[in-house]
């Protein structure tokens, strides 16, 4: 073989084993269809492809698997090529290499194999929006105290907080499905770069692979890198949004939160210290997350200030980098609806720290202004006053201190009946009265629920239909090619 | 004042003048829609609101622009504010502050200000097109030798070639769209995280400023970057177009290739040494970019792993970043749509080296194949021999070295006429007969030119549309304001 | 002027201004120097050296802060440059430029900049390790429940904790002493990037403007950028790792941890919710080192795959980007080591948290193991059956417990007085006996402490050696142009 | 098992086959290791450690690395527990786990797996060196056009060039070295995170496993992640450089350029287009370099913002991350040193077009200053007049035209021989009288080159006493280990 010995250890021996675990299924299927279309456009003669045809079919995708590279071929396309010679003459097979390069050929498999990645991602982005809304749907009347600038800051649902990231990952969901029908086009066609003199049927071809229609310039099908890019990008803007929300679980998971309770399955603990229950599957999460954006950024970088153009940068070397955060993506989104499926709330401690630290206070300050026709300066005024006196006579009814404070601040007492200013206070209170649209009211809550429920639901039909459309092409090459 | 001297120098006088630059216009803008809501709303008396008003119109935002930060209060919103209590006195000024905070308010201007940067992006990528399109129609028959693996590999045109970067800046166009609808969403009314008790009305600011819609849930609307995140990354994958686009262009500008002369105004040369134009406007726009991608990554980085909440991270701080990446994007695309605009190509010694090389060979075999028959071996070693006989004989007619090649390899000579052999040969006939959907032929390129000119100037469309959108609802709220 | 209003606006206006916020006093040292080293090597007549220098004398520095560029010349240089013509004639003026050029002019000042950042940095390090070790003195004995998986783990003390902080910053303070190191060479006779054929003094000038000596080779001394990466990777570790203790102090100032207290001045309350302290100084530092981390990425991401050469890339417009990395991470740090100083923390709650959740038990089973000669298997065995029964009967004396314990797993009782038991237990013994290198143990950290305090006063004596060098050197040259 | 099916198929499968990967071997050692510590310091009784050494050395580890992970243990390091206790029992096998936790010792192994990377680099940025300064010697006479600005600018030799490009790789091998310094301290005995309360000898383990001595602070030795980013930070600058490097490389090696030519084991060509060598190997070792920095700085932004603590973040999901940068910078580096050891140049091009383009016409400018007291305004315009009239008519001799252009300037005609005039324009002259510092006349390259090759052999004599450091380490553990 005329390759140097560190050419062969250090690049291909490398892309060899990565293509047989990500490229090989594609590249098959890539086989049939352009056999198909070939024979159907009357390039190749039925005999011809029939023989291909039978050759293909005689490859065994697992004993390949076991091969271990020895630097007598190129790579996984020239190793399937010698198989297919092998099995039906370098005449014979010579012609299924008519009308495509390499190039076209490798642009197609990386975006067959894409598409799965994306699809797999969208599907667990929608198991974890169906995860956090069960919990948002028993948890719309637990209080919590929520936090602004890492203190506690106002009384809001568990629920409320949920759909504040449910809506995100709805986002998500959208840009991965735009990042899908970009990634969803075929570039089989244009060959080394500027397409073929043969009779070719681009569109025959990406029907036969499941593709939407081809791509359009055969120079930027080859050249452009922009469908990774589009998607990796949405898998980073996911994975920056799921790192915050993890943020916040690690948060509630800690002894001194106390608020969130992982399923034993999720969780590692201590035979010795038994309140110890590292939230493993979190932290994972978390960290298999930021590895995915290292990877996605790490893309980014590769591929900035390369030519556009056929060149390497964006091919052998890569592909596994792009696998890598994709799937890595998965995986985290993945194990975090698991795990949130059967996590739990304590609610009665987020009820009592929602009590606490006066964190409702500016709705009583509201109440005065907007029920009792007070001045906000007034009303302010009242709140502080409130609080200072409570501070000083703890053990005074607060409806005495607000109708003092008031007489002070105004010159006349505002005077309600105890369970009132309590109420006032309560947590229970400083949401309900929220029914601004997105706001923490439970019956706000549940319009929304409905609303993400409905969303999430119709993404989960879109991946429903782009995966029965990709099984229903397979299935038709398979059929398609058996008639050859 | 109470802060530390340290906070103000290294962190408060920073975050002032930034927000000067920045956020003073849609502040105001914004002050003025919540005030004309909350007196619809009969939140505020319309005396009231007129007084606010009143105070509102007489500020003098240059007056603001050279006010040096001192310490004495918070930020600009605070110092703003301070005006308007002098204008109109505290009780009155206070109650614009009611149904809002500081936390919807930021993230209504972060969201204003970067509708502007992403049309003024969309703005350049369109030009960009334009310029490229004008460029592709006049060369539509301008022969070049594309690279594969940076080496000459096969005839195209500069059309082809130009319309993979066309179509790829479109679809970046259609990216910066889809963040466009996402950011033009109100997240006022959720103001500090989890709405009001009020009965705001937040279809009714968001109209005033011009906003499609209320976004949804309150605290995602103070917690979430992704409306960011996204514009960002669809920035990024612009930027790592432009750059590879920019990676040809600086090559075709070296004097060793010889391609591409840009306009006078945009290089700068030497006195002394009359040949030498650096192309520096390229040059300064892969720089521009690159800082651009820099720090659209950057805002990446900086975001993981923070808290889903009220968190500094995502604002203050970080805004200049965010901006700074949507502005040197706009900088270093509107800089290369103005460069190409005056550019053309060497189309002698483009067609020239187009000659050489042989990288119209396969084509030879190819029509051997295609036209008379013969397989795809024998095509290839007719072509090997030909090539071979030229390189020992170059002086004798390809037409004699082909029918001996043929005649050798198959037995039977291929005779045609020397001028049919070079035609064959010629990148021309290579071009000409790769019809393929995509391809160069200049009949394909120029049905692909009227695709990507209509698209280009549909987004046009789109952004006028878009500006005129802003544009109105600014005249209408200025009005209604008036009426106040 | 030739240049277009495109590039004007776009990159000419941009750089102009950053040049005066950024290198005006490093080019004008650097004129000086030059100047003196041409005189000293006979290359300038003296008469024509004094010449220059008065007209050196007679610029202002301010009079150019307060120029806005009009685009009738290139760059800052050439509107000193002008400056310089007209007082002392373009023959004269023009000798200045003998031997030298714009690229290796750069260069020089990029370098004299970046040493003044890297010592703000460095200072800002020492600063926080003092701020540090002074908390860490006054907490040798304060104990707290250190976290491992964010759970509470094992007990250990303030100081100990500290101290892995504070050692973390002492290694980031020798790398950024590594960089200055690289980056206080000299590259002025690098000239445009092959020197020059006059008989110039690269030395001398090294010497005239604080440098340690000459770059070497004169191409790579224009095209290398390595001294800026590595002072920025140095710069990034620093990031991290201040990111790092960020987080565990944001999350020391939660309300629901409260172990930490911020100085009020850099805090920011509510007015009306009295316990609310935002720990904003915290949080910005953290957005301002995020801003800084993404910024120093940014200049890998953008410099990576530029030619190695003089190419915009690596100047003008990245400088901005280089230089505000540098001084976001200079805030980031001093703001911290200013909060830290008078920050404090709460001693008993932390004292009474190290006291749950049975962290200390491993410290019992290790001292039956030790001290009792059980076996690991037994002890363990004994203090979970402790820990079992205990939670069954609270009430009853824990020596009782640990006797039928170790009867039941042993067959022989351990039998010991309450108090020991209690004593084994109590995070004051846990944490005495570890008195491993680099443990907890008072005695431990009180030797760490010293060592530390030593290596934070050797460098802060280096950046005083340092800066006196420069400052040694900055009157030697004014003294010395005088004398031309 | 307890463990959730998605946290086993999400986290722990991936973990186990990672491990056994990267740190099966450093596991052993260190089980080795820590066993003749507490044997020597008579925590672990003789007779115990005998036979779980002997447990140790029946340990297969090929047959471990044919495991398949199937979630009945944690993970490899519980494997390797299951098959000691399997060995030796339970409770002799317990006694291997006194005085250290999970925490330092993977902490031990990821320093001692990172140790073999950055050697292996080391290895290769040595070879890279040595490759280059062949080439150097080769050819410091070979005249070329440097450029600046993408543009042919000065003359100079291929030495010249490559000696910058050497000295930048020989501050990688500094920085490179400085981070195994940092890595090379042993964390065994920091235990969970605060030591132990046996009394171990942490200097001992370190000695036995080759480290310098132990760590610090117990804390900051599980906390700390600075040692994996300053090593990265170092490959990451490197990683730049080379990239630069590669971008000049690979433009040499374009058909168009024609400098540069590969060994043919570092070249694809294509069988029909004989004159097509794409330059594979660079083409690779840029995109590997790219991925290997898209995963470094990857390693950056997973880390930035989490705690400063035992935390998943910094540990199994991210070790892989970490090897593969490393893993790949030493493909991409040792890659480039042997395409570049069998590379050659292309002599006589590159005279030629040294000679092309007036890109010496500065240095008859200079010498008509410095040798014929002419000022430099006089001189250029000369040169410039002789450019002009040159191209005029170019037949003419240059001295006639020199003649009159200083008659014409200067009112004296500047009389020199014909051979003269073009000596001076010649790139040999113009390399020739530039003798500064770092300058390409040979003299001062050849100089260089002797320095340079005196640094690299350093390193590389440093590179092997640090592996004889380790090998000595590893021989002595294994011969104590036996006398146990």
């Amino acid at each position: 073989m005329r390759f140097a010995p560190e050419y062969v250890s250090h690049v291909l021996t490398d892309n060899f084993d990565d293509a047989k675990a990500l490229f090989l299924e594609p590249l098959l299927s890539m086989h049939y269809a352009h056999l198909v279309m070939l024979v159907e456009c009357g390039i190749v003669a039925p005999e011809d492809g029939r023989r291909i045809r039978v050759a293909l079919d005689g490859i065994d995708q697992e004993a390949i698997r076991d091969v271990r590279y020895d630097g007598t071929y190129e790579d996984l396309f020239f190793y399937v090529d010698r198989l297919l010679v092998r099995a039906c003459g370098e005449e014979v097979a010579g012609r299924l290499h008519t009308a495509r390069s390499r190039n076209d050929i490798d642009m197609t498999i990386y975006r067959m194999r894409q598409r799965e990645r994306i699809l797999a991602l969208v599907e667990s982005v929608v198991a974890l929006r169906r995860a956090l809304l069960e919990m948002a749907e028993r948890h719309r009347e637990t209080v919590f105290a929520a936090h602004t600038h890492t203190q506690p800051a106002q009384a809001s649902t568990v629920a409320h907080y949920l759909l504040g990231a449910i809506e995100q990952f709805g986002r998500d969901a959208t840009r991965l499905a735009a990042a899908y029908a970009t990634t969803n086009h075929n570039p089989l066609g244009a060959c080394a770069i500027t397409g073929t003199g043969f009779p070719i049927d681009r569109t025959r071809t990406a029907a036969l692979l499941g593709f939407s229609g081809p791509t359009g310039n055969t120079y930027g099908s080859i050249a452009t890198i922009d469908y990774t890019l589009e998607a990796l990008s949405a898998t980073g803007v996911l994975l920056v949004g799921l790192g915050r929300f993890l943020q916040d679980m690690l948060l509630w998971c800690t002894m001194e939160f106390g608020y969130l309770r992982l399923p034993d399955g999720f969780v590692q603990g201590s035979s010795i210290m038994p309140q110890k229950r590292n939230p493993v599957a979190l932290e994972h999460a978390r960290a298999i997350s930021s590895r995915a954006l290292g990877q996605a950024m790490g893309v980014m970088t590769a591929v900035h200030n390369t030519p556009f153009g056929d060149i390497v940068d964006t091919e052998d070397d890569l592909q596994p980098l792009v696998d890598g955060a994709f799937r890595d993506a998965h995986r985290a989104t993945a194990l975090v609806a698991a795990a949130m499926r059967g996590a739990d709330v304590n609610v009665d401690l987020m009820r009592r720290r929602a009590g606490e630290n006066w964190i409702t206070i500016t709705e009583l300050a509201d109440t005065l202004t907007r029920d009792h026709g007070l001045s906000f300066k007034h009303s302010h005024a009242i709140a502080q006053r409130l609080i200072a006196s409570h501070s000083r006579t703890p053990e005074r009814p607060l409806a005495d201190l607000l109708a003092e404070a008031s007489a002070e601040v105004t010159g006349a007492a505002v005077r309600v009946e105890e369970p009132q200013v309590r109420a006032w206070l309560s947590p229970e209170h400083f949401v309900r009265v929220r029914r601004t649209w997105g706001g923490p009211a439970p019956e706000e809550t549940t319009r929304a629920i409905g609303v993400e429920r409905e969303r999430t639901e119709a993404d989960a039909r879109w991946l429903a239909a782009a995966r029965e459309g990709l099984a229903a092409a397979a299935a038709a090459l398979k059929a398609r090619a058996a008639e050859i």
